[in-house]
């Protein structure tokens, strides 16, 4: 069973959080024939942690999870405290099969997401 | 003469900026039959600053310009500090039209690129 977690960087602002735990809900339905369980997570400043999102998926019976970090860019963030969070979790899980999928701004993809916004704003 | 300034927070990490910097030469060629100029500016601790940038397109030539926020949440950053700082360049500049664009993680098509990119890594 392949579970999905989002996680975001999490900010002192709640309405920041809720936005987040809105798109997990938005990602949800899209991903549902792939992804039986989709939750959010956040580094720090919100809860749950990364952590006890993946726990809660485990708990749920995922046996496979895949970590896709709602981040723009590849700063320490990224390439160390989000894997190493992960990889404290997966030693204490070695049978859960644990994925980081690429950032959201490595993909090309963002590019033509950016130009559909700013040709709609000035049509 | 319409133009597009990318704005992005900037990082300490000159990478991360460097990252910015290849998205808007990215965006600069899929928009460049409605936007004449695109550049990208940041918030802080990177050059050039969102005054820079506007006074840079207006310099070219550029009477229109919009600025699109390379932003995932709606934090102090998008509802004061980047209206606050296009205001006061907009008052020195009254005859150029200044226009604010949605914030990236405002768009619904977030979602689609974060479920194109988490079905990819387990396809």
């Amino acid at each position: 069973m392949k579970s999905l977690l989002l996680v975001a960087h999490g900010s002192r602002r709640q309405a920041s959080n809720s936005e987040v735990t809105a798109i997990a809900q938005l990602l949800r339905k899209r991903v549902e024939g792939h992804y039986r369980l989709t939750e959010c997570a956040f580094l720090e400043l919100a809860e749950p942690s990364i952590p006890e999102g993946i726990e809660k998926l485990i708990e749920a019976g995922s046996n496979e999870i895949v970590i896709l970090p709602y981040f723009l860019s590849a700063g320490r963030h990224i390439q160390e405290d989000v894997p190493g969070i992960v990889h404290s979790v997966q030693d204490k899980y070695p049978n859960i099969k644990m994925t980081i999928a690429p950032y959201l701004g490595e993909d090309d993809k963002v590019v033509d997401l950016l130009a559909d916004i700013s040709m709609q704003v000035s049509a």
